[in-house]
């Protein structure tokens, strides 16, 4: 641990990436004391207008990187595909960059996180690595008539994927992708979508958050239910695959972990962030210290907080229009309402979220 | 109520003040997707650390009122001795300025206040108003032979106030307060101190948190406890007293009411804040909604949110150098952690805040 940790408030916390989940950081950083400077190509980017600075440059802009490096104490990521070229970038300009490279290139391709996931004992769906139509109708025999077919790189809320519905569809499913390098998943007859917010921080202390139950829509998160119902093996399998993978990639800061639940309670890893995550919103008004304010406290190398859940909590997400309803959700005594500044609500897109919360159980 | 109101997400607040207050203002806002613009003198402020824009200039520049005014939805304070020509000007230039002209006015003067609350019908110390030596020794027969001398305008946290013990002493302590304008006070005998944090939104609707008990020390809050232990008789009282004054001075916004409890529970009013409170930092952690939500919702025409109280908490101010036990606070799982970004840790300087959660009784 280098000797600059734990920086003491007041120092710079570097944010590649500006919006929501840099927005939120930035917040969380500002209740301690820090100052963010954010790095994000789109003018007046949610996280810039709550940022101490912002550099408004593409993510591997020579000068803007030097800037970074040159005042920021410690660099984060709200977003998993900064390109590797830039963290390099930055550590040969001396930066700290939390988390590093490594979990950075794992988490960017999906055949990269498998293989780590399977390194590590951890138990992932069937897969394989699909660079040609032929490559999938010669893997289809093995992960079933039904497969997932996903880009390597670059997919997120559902983009960049789709069914192969047998050997027929091979072809087009792979042009349905963009005839990109992909993975092939087989289906994974689970029964929920969970997933662990763990963290980890400079001296290797580790800290997860009570699971979240997911549900998707359309390939987006709509809710989490937190603390999940989960039986004490459950959580500890849980828990146990965080702790695993956070060893394992030496990663600094908070990760989000998504879980398939197989009937029996059995868990099959699905991917993880490497960032704060949206699945992880209900601890802003679900435990003391929130996910954002974890992430930071780890990358500025200071103790972890506490993660125990003080109520129950039901986080929906708005996304598009949904947010127009601001003046009902203010109104709402049970609704938490969080908006992200965003201008523009198109369909689809997150533009805040709800926590409800009730007593525990 | 104009018809800008509800302001909508993404609106521009402006904040006049620039420090910890203003701050917190603005991570508040920031949560619920509006932008902030602080209009503050000193380069480097908290503040300014975490909002959209900042304004650095004097709080009476014409160019930066006309900017707040042609740039913000609405105009609110951190600090109460904004002089009323500002807000006059503002005004003029056609913004909106929440709490008004009228809060700021009384209670920029101490004997003002004090003629306001008796209008009111509302309990207070007896007082004379002070312009000489003379005034105090013709004062002091019937205000008891040892009485508070403060200055009418601009002390805060103990300044520009002393003791004045006996007549002999008239010349000496209007001397030590500078010779200015001031208030004789009786002295009061209270058995605690008390302060109510309320709020008066744009349709008139009022919501008051729990009664916080205050402990100060050398002029300074030190400690607040709440909710405090109170029969139901004194809570009503206070709540009376807040309602009343947001209602006489058709207050837009949170303040802060300073009350004196008298052996047998009776109260007298010390003083009111046109703004946000230290003694209502505990809201932060122990309320759904805080006092700075609670502020921009009013401001900003929203409905109000929720004042009941999830737990009992002590809030404790870090004054000067005991907020560099950071690093101590950071570990304690009991604290959480304020922390406002301030450069310089002079002493009595308020540095950040902790709040200690229990269980409510």
């Amino acid at each position: 641990m280098p000797s600059r940790f734990p920086l003491p408030p007041g120092s710079m916390i570097g944010v590649i990436g500006g919006g929501q989940l840099g927005r939120m950081l930035a917040l969380a950083a500002g209740r301690l004391g820090f100052d963010v400077t954010v790095l994000e190509p789109e003018p007046d980017a949610p996280a810039a207008r709550v940022a101490a600075r912002t550099l408004e440059a593409a993510y591997d802009d020579a000068e803007a990187l030097r800037s970074l490096a040159d005042t920021c104490d410690v660099v984060t990521f709200e977003f998993e595909n900064v390109p590797a070229a830039v963290v390099e970038r930055l550590q040969m300009l001396g930066a700290l960059a939390a988390p590093g490279q490594r979990p950075l290139a794992v988490a960017q391709d999906r055949v990269n996180e498998k293989e780590f996931f399977q390194a590590q004992g951890i138990a992932t769906a069937d897969f394989a690595a699909i660079s040609s139509p032929a490559d999938i109708a010669a893997a289809l025999p093995r992960l079933g008539a039904r497969a997932l077919l996903k880009t390597r790189r670059e997919g997120y809320d559902g983009k960049g994927q789709t069914w192969v519905e047998g050997e027929s569809d091979a072809e087009a499913a792979f042009a349905r992708i963009g005839g990109k390098p992909a993975i092939l998943e087989a289906r994974v007859p689970f029964v929920r979508e969970l997933s662990v917010i763990a963290a980890r921080g400079r001296s290797g202390e580790i800290a997860c958050y009570p699971l979240g139950e997911n549900h998707h829509q359309a390939g987006v998160l709509r809710t989490t239910l937190a603390p999940a119902r989960a039986s004490d093996a459950t959580r500890e399998q849980a828990v146990a695959i965080a702790q695993a993978t956070l060893e394992a990639l030496d990663y600094v800061g908070v990760m989000g972990v998504e879980l398939f639940e197989l009937d029996g309670g059995a868990l099959l890893v699905n991917e993880f962030a490497p960032r704060v995550h949206n699945s992880g919103h209900w601890t802003q008004d679900g435990c003391e210290v929130d996910q954002f304010e974890q992430h930071v406290r780890a990358v500025a190398g200071w103790p972890l907080g506490r993660t125990d859940a003080l109520a129950q909590v039901e986080m929906t997400n708005l996304l598009g229009y949904e947010a127009d309803d601001w003046r009902a959700l203010a109104a709402d005594p049970s609704a938490r309402l969080w908006l992200y500044g965003k201008r523009e609500p198109r369909e689809g897109r997150k533009m805040g979220h709800v926590n409800r919360l009730r007593p525990l159980p």
